[in-house]
Formats: structure tokens, C-alpha cells, sequence
């Protein structure tokens, strides 16, 4: 069905851009058109960009974070405070905490959350290596930033239980209503953990 | 707000990201990461691929279109009607087209449409290189294949007038009901023109 009207080279950009999360195959069209009418303006400093993601980009060996640095800029940050630890499962929460400012912290990057279902055990995650900064750094707190659906919350148990006899206190994000959120649409359970965490106005 | 979490580098690849249409702030910063995460998968070839498409693509000097050969694929194909031409608006609408298997002819891609209002006028589309192949190939039917919006119909009837001298048919595309469209979503004056150009069942 898809011609090649343009030769193979675009087609081939159409379809490595219609793999991005959030271009699907006819918004990549409009993409990879949009590239080659601002070739100066857009694509070739857009190429140039990937190339250096390319070429300098790596996981954080401390915390998982990705960065051109290696500790990553949040590892070598010394105003954050060291008593504590944010674990998260993917770089993209540890980067949406840092746009809301919510926490000056350091973080720890599991690469993902226990999945029994999709096959994904402990040794798929970077669980031994929070429990071995746990116990090397001076941390007091484990703060558990993960996602509040099954797998995330069996992996925060799972970590929980690993930290039992390590001298810290293990906390996790509180359920409730988000801001500027609508009560009529928000679930049973989030109503009534909201109202069991009721704070004083 | 967007603080520099993970370096300029990173940073900068999301800006680049998010002015291609299709994907705004959020879903360029999940696209980045994306890309990243996939960096032998898909960042490499996608860089490769820009950079071949920098290196290639040209603006077909016959027809406007875009391609790695020059004149295009489509201009140099034996096997098309040499008697008709279809005349767009953009690129885009070209590859919509050829997709939709629509006509087995050659076009001409007037790179935009005639607007007062944005200070398009004749001299900024490719409407002289249009009259001088009507005039130069054995063309007889010219399609004017444009929007049906104000700017498209004044730019139609505008090559219209032009080519009243030459030998040749103007034609547009019928109005009527998108294919799967529903008649109760459609707009009053293309409910008229269906009806209008009804044909036989
Ligand atoms: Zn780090
Ligand atoms: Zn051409």
C-alpha cells in the first residue's frame, strides 16, 4: 500500500520517525516533510543533536539517570541532600520529579518494575545496586516513587522487605486527589484514600 | 520551569523534537528518552537516515516534488499519462495522491496556495513553470487538485483564467461525501454539491 512516491531514502525516514511514542505512520509523513522543507533551520540541527545524544550520552553508573556526565549532573550535585533517596522506575519519572521541583534529592533508577506477567524478576532491575547504596551511603530515607498500579506496588513491597534491616525509613508517594483534579471523575479507591489522608486546611 | 535535568545536550534534542508537528512538549521529551534508550536500534539509523536525506533529497526542477533523484521518480516514470497534470498545493498532497492510487499522471506542486491576506501572491508559487509546461508537454486535461478552502478555489480559478488561451481542460475534484463519511457530520454546502453531482447507483 505505501509507495515509494519520494525513493526509499524518505520512505525510510518515514518509518524510523513513525517509531517515536506519539508519531503514528501519517503524522511521520508530515514529519519527515517538515524536516526536508527546513533542511537548515530544523533538520540538519536536529541531526546534529541525535549525533551528539549519540556520541555523549550514558547511564549514570550511580543512579541510572542519563546524562553527558558520568556520575550524571544530579549524582555530583552537592547541594542535594544525602540522607535521602528517590527510587523510580524509569528516567522519565526521576526527570518529571525534577520539573516539579518536588524533591532535592538524589535518585535511583530501577529500569523498570517487578512483572511477573511480562517475565521481568529482580535481577532485571537495579535492586541490588539501591540496596548496596543504601547501605555504603549516609541515606536515612527511601523515598518509593513508583507508579501506583500492581507491578509497581509489588515491586515497592519487594523492596520494602529487602530494606527491613537496614536502618533507614522507607516512604512512599501519597494517594489523593490530584490537583486540579475533578472528584466525579477520579476512582473509588483514590476517593478514599484521599479522605483516610485528609490534611487540615 | 524546564530545568536542565540531564545536560544541554538532551535538552536540546527535546526543543529540536518538539517543533516537529505532531509532537508538542510532553511527547518530545518521551520521544527523546525514547531514542536514547534505543540508541543502536533507533537513534542510529534515524540519525543516518537525516543525514541521508540531507545529503540527497532534492526539490524536483520539472515538478517541485522531493526527491533523491532529479528530475523525480515520478516525473521520469514512462509509464504515466503524459496528456493530463495535476496541479497541488504542497508536497504533501502529492504522496496523499500517489497513495490513494488516485491517477496515473504527472504534477505540478505550486508550493502553496494565492492569499492576500498572507501576502501570497502569483510570483511566490511555481504558476508561471505551470503554464509554461501546459504550453511545452502534450498535456491536454490539467486537474486542479486544491483545497476546497477560499485560498485553494481563488488559486484554482486564478490558473484557470491563466490557461483560458491554451488548448487544453481545466477540471477540479468533485465535491460530495467522504468515503465511510457520515451525511449527518457533514457541512450543508457539501451535502448540496452531493446531491448536486449524484450519480447513478
Ligand atoms: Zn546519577
Ligand atoms: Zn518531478
Amino acid at each position: 500500500m505505501a509507495t515509494a512516491v519520494a525513493g526509499p531514502e524518505i520512505e525510510r525516514l518515514i518509518q524510523l520517525l513513525a517509531r517515536l511514542p506519539g508519531l503514528g505512520p501519517r503524522s511521520a509523513r508530515r514529519a519527515a516533510l517538515h524536516l526536508i522543507k527546513k533542511r537548515e533551520a530544523l533538520m540538519a540541527p536536529l541531526t546534529a543533536a541525535l549525533q551528539t545524544a549519540m556520541d555523549k550520552v550514558q547511564v549514570c553508573k550511580t543512579c541510572g539517570n542519563l546524562d553527558t556526565q558520568n556520575p550524571c549532573t544530579v549524582c555530583t550535585d552537592v547541594r542535594r541532600d544525602p540522607s535521602m533517596i528517590v527510587v523510580v522506575a524509569d528516567v522519565a519519572d526521576l526527570w518529571a520529579l525534577e520539573r516539579a521541583h518536588a524533591v532535592n534529592s538524589r535518585y535511583h533508577v530501577l529500569g523498570g518494575t517487578l512483572s511477573p506477567l511480562d517475565g521481568v524478576g529482580p535481577q532485571d532491575l537495579t535492586i541490588d545496586a539501591l540496596i548496596s547504596r543504601v547501605h555504603d551511603e549516609p541515606i536515612k530515607e527511601v523515598i518509593l516513587a513508583l507508579n501506583a498500579t500492581v507491578d509497581g506496588q509489588t515491586t515497592a513491597h519487594y523492596i520494602t522487605e529487602l530494606l527491613q534491616d537496614a536502618d533507614v525509613k522507607v516512604t512512599r508517594l501519597a494517594h489523593g486527589v490530584p490537583v486540579g483534579g475533578e472528584l466525579d471523575y477520579l476512582d473509588e479507591g483514590t476517593l478514599a484514600a484521599a479522605i483516610k489522608q485528609r490534611t487540615l486546611f
